[in-house]
């Protein structure tokens, strides 16, 4: 995503009530209110994803992760006033790790990240080896990370690294679009909904780890 | 593929002298006076794709395996004295298993293979569970599947399979005709020739057995 610095980014975000310093292991009772499941969104842009997800579903807490504060501020231009169920955090997944508790995850989301197409890049991408030891340790036995992806060659590599990794496919699907069944539950944001309509095919992954 | 039934099917393949009955345990060497590594075709169709690599690669043996007379005789169109290094056998590899020895097969192709759409189909699927464990028995360790398919359903089915018969992936491709390197060796059918030129992404599974 192409973004502009916005200097002001913090504020909004710590003017929402949503936004959640790094600085200590994350006790989600105590910052939820509840000990509802707890589901990360790994890179969230702008938000739009999570927001649908966290009005969607009561029940279920939401977590949206975005390095970028002028990225995820945005949020508020979808609404003002964000639901109860969802916290923001500034900061890189990998830097964030040792706030959470092993094991604590119910589901994560990847959601049209960047593919970093270049070999020497391979170790940002966010399905890199590294990164699923990192995912390993935060979902609870049989939680699910689901991926999203306009990119032929993310989704390749993610199949890839996944499998290598021995994870276990619950889904693989090279183009959600083509069928109204895929799209139950589907949420999408403006990036993914002017692709697709575009004629993009829009991948997805849902898998597990042994 | 639709098939017209051709009642000189056999007596088409036996003339060619490279057409092996199935009445007896497979003695390679002794089929083909040599002790290359061999290559098995599942489903070969009208042999367009197994024809040119026994010609490209005159040290590797290939075995065609398709079911339909009618389907692998008019492998003769395309040349009619076939090489040395090819041998046609027409029987379903299900009842064929017991004719080789165990762990005897370098690499086993499918290409094209029915996508068997329905849901009660789905053990009809070249890589069903059932089908998966036969190749697992022919192929010698690290010996290759590489499946190449037009299908949508066929290849997500694949995917889905192989990954969760604890297959490892080598390679994981949605779009061979994207870039030229993916097309290195790649030795088109007509089908796929017709395919691919209307746009049709052509997908390909390259995995080995843990």
């Amino acid at each position: 995503m192409r973004l502009k610095f916005n200097p002001d980014a913090l504020k909004i975000l710590k003017a929402t009530n949503r936004y959640i310093e790094n600085n200590e292991l994350f006790n989600w009772e105590a910052i939820f209110k509840n000990s509802n499941p707890v589901h990360v969104e790994v890179g969230s842009g702008k938000g739009g994803f999570i927001l649908q997800m966290a009005n969607a579903h009561p029940n279920i807490n939401f977590l949206a992760v975005e390095m970028y504060p002028s990225a995820i501020c945005k949020i508020v231009n979808y609404q003002t006033e964000l639901p109860n169920n969802l916290r923001i955090i500034c900061e890189d997944i990998t830097k964030l790790v040792d706030n959470f508790k092993p094991n604590t995850i119910e589901q994560l989301y990847l959601n049209f990240s960047d593919p970093w197409p270049k070999k020497r890049h391979e170790k940002r991408r966010l399905t890199h080896e590294s990164k699923l030891q990192i995912y390993e340790s935060l979902l609870i036995k049989n939680g699910f990370i689901q991926l999203k992806t306009d990119n032929t060659s993310l989704f390749e590599y993610s199949v890839y690294a996944m499998n290598n990794y021995g994870m276990i496919f619950e889904e693989i699907n090279i183009d959600i679009y083509r069928d109204n069944r895929y799209l139950e539950n589907n949420f999408p944001t403006e990036y993914e909904k002017k692709f697709s309509s575009r004629g993009v095919k829009i991948k997805k992954i849902k898998a597990k780890f042994r």
